[in-house]
């Protein structure tokens, strides 16, 4: 191991939601959509496919680029497109952290974030949010000069809560460094972030197609920001990040705008039928504006009610952060999910 | 540009070969392979696109792992799959170099481990190969505690030229550093380095199937080494870094080695084809053990020779390295695209 570099051995490495092997289980651990993508995306997929894969790739994804540009009303260069935006996170985290630099970002939250500033030898900086899921005005103070990058995930996991527009912006522009929002999940959500890029520099915007365009499988996501940002962001990324089969199936998602309506209604017909069904049960549920919810109870046994599911066959994610209450998060699946989900849960509730 | 690391925006970015939006041309110019992969793949794509993609897919690519580990003799535990073999070596680079740490490689040869020496804010060694392309023992003297790893592309580019894995090996014995040995293009050479990672610990071999399998368009690399490597190596790639349909093709193209052997004859007569027409023209043509060859000509205006040809529409490589002569990376076509480009080449010649 004395090969690597010391940051490398010292970490841990990110360990991501479980993926059983098999699909005969009820699958709520990771945020997926229950519901396959728009059939436009398998056709242009195989329309692409028919083109043979000999050749290299758009480098920056040139169609996709143009669509999400025409879709928020900027022009392409405000875009740059990722494989997954677990790779736009990497290409942040790599622009903006050297060696004993910081990310800063709430807690309880996305747990990558870490792993993120551990592979450049930097570190996070943890700041709690509120018990009411808002976040202080600590989150912009007692910085130094080591601080060169935020991160806030808005909606945020585990809890689907999020904080307005206004205040991010209140909060990036008393922060030394970039801000990047990162709205995997802001699709489910009642605001964006979005228009803050035209009032500062600093603010980026990252989004994935994982969760509300129902990809997952395809590893798309892009960042949208200024266009002097996005060039230096470029440089960092691989030079052909995205596949030519992604690229075709993640345009013609973003494309269908009508599929990602009708879905997102589903997802939010589901989101209240899990969290009322929760709180029937007894757990406190936060109001969620994300495809999951956030369910805790001050004196049951989460590890051992999510235990049970797990081997009911209902994967839900345990998840336990420092200082604060464990919870089950759990993904909105479909309705016959969600029902079968909440009646296994009351039966394990009702025998502890 | 405050806000980026000081390496990120005092660098170039990579620059990767020309990718012209129209197919109307001979494309000569990137190394890809001119023949549509093996018909399994589509097939296989096929199959998991009917799937679904909302899952997350397998974040070791277990099945890919899987059919790799048994094409190579080793255990799934041996492969580390990526997103394109670039993928592969950035986990590398990230892996191994810190700030101010160094990358020793040859040149003329694949300069994009410069750039990605630079993103880690480290930097390259370039070692030069021997007029006859074999590489001296100054390329394991006077090391000092920077050197943290090693990159050789075997067979190299734009060369095409090989070393043997007797050379390879003495040479990683002397290295106080890991050694990659890039095979991008080791399928249409006479032999490889693959055994080598029995003998040392720090031989890594890096595999990508965008040339002899005609997958560029799908992105999917992969790296052999010993399994306390690959570990400390997959902490440092992105979770999910190869997608659902990626990895079912990947799977399938390797698993049909039929494919691969008659492709792979089909490339040699080519290069043989194009080798011998270069010659007859008067360049000095490299013997190649890859899917291009290396022109050059101690007169000839090679760049205006290179542009002429790309105003004909047949795009080819230029490439100047300092300290040698400037010259022409040709990638084997089809025989027709072989025959245009030979033919085409001899009349800017004859004009000359």
């Amino acid at each position: 191991m004395r090969f690597f570099r010391p940051a490398i051995v010292a970490m841990d490495g990110y360990t991501p939601g479980f993926q059983p092997k098999t699909s005969d289980v009820i699958k709520l651990n990771t945020n997926e959509n229950p519901y396959p993508a728009s059939p436009r995306v398998t056709e242009a997929i195989q329309h692409r496919l028919e083109q043979g894969l000999q050749r290299y790739p758009s480098p920056m994804a040139d169609a996709f680029r143009a669509a999400a540009a025409a879709l928020h009303g900027v022009t392409p260069d405000w875009v740059l497109a990722g494989n997954g935006s677990d790779d736009i996170l990497t290409i942040c985290t790599r622009a903006f952290i050297g060696e004993g630099q910081v990310i800063r970002t709430p807690t309880p939250s996305y747990v990558l974030y870490k792993t993120l500033a551990e592979i450049q030898g930097g570190r996070i900086e943890l700041i709690p949010f509120q018990r009411d899921w808002s976040l202080g005005d600590d989150f912009v103070e007692d910085v130094d000069d080591n601080l060169k990058l935020a991160i806030i995930a808005n909606p945020n996991s585990p809890s689907g809560t999020m904080l307005s527009p206004e205040r991010v912006l209140k909060l990036a522009t008393r922060l030394p460094c970039p801000l990047l929002v990162d709205e995997a999940y802001v699709d489910f959500a009642d605001q964006s972030c979005l228009d803050l890029i035209h009032e500062d520099q600093r603010i980026m915007i990252s989004r994935t197609l994982s969760k509300s365009y129902a990809l997952a499988g395809l590893r798309f996501g892009y960042v949208i920001a200024q266009p002097h940002m996005i060039r230096e962001l470029a440089k960092v990324k691989d030079s052909y990040n995205c596949d030519a089969l992604s690229i075709a199936g993640a345009t013609a998602a973003i494309e269908d705008q009508d599929w990602l309506a009708e879905n997102r209604a589903k997802i939010l017909a589901g989101r209240e039928r899990l969290t009322d069904g929760m709180r029937r049960i007894g757990f406190t549920v936060a109001d969620s504006q994300a495809n999951f919810t956030w369910n805790t109870h001050v004196d049951w046994p989460i590890k051992v009610i999510a235990e049970s599911l797990i081997a009911r066959g209902i994967f839900v994610r345990y998840m336990k952060y420092e200082g604060w209450a464990d919870g089950l998060r759990i993904s909105v699946g479909t309705e016959a999910q969600i029902e079968t989900c909440l009646e296994q849960i009351a039966a394990i509730v009702r025998a502890l």
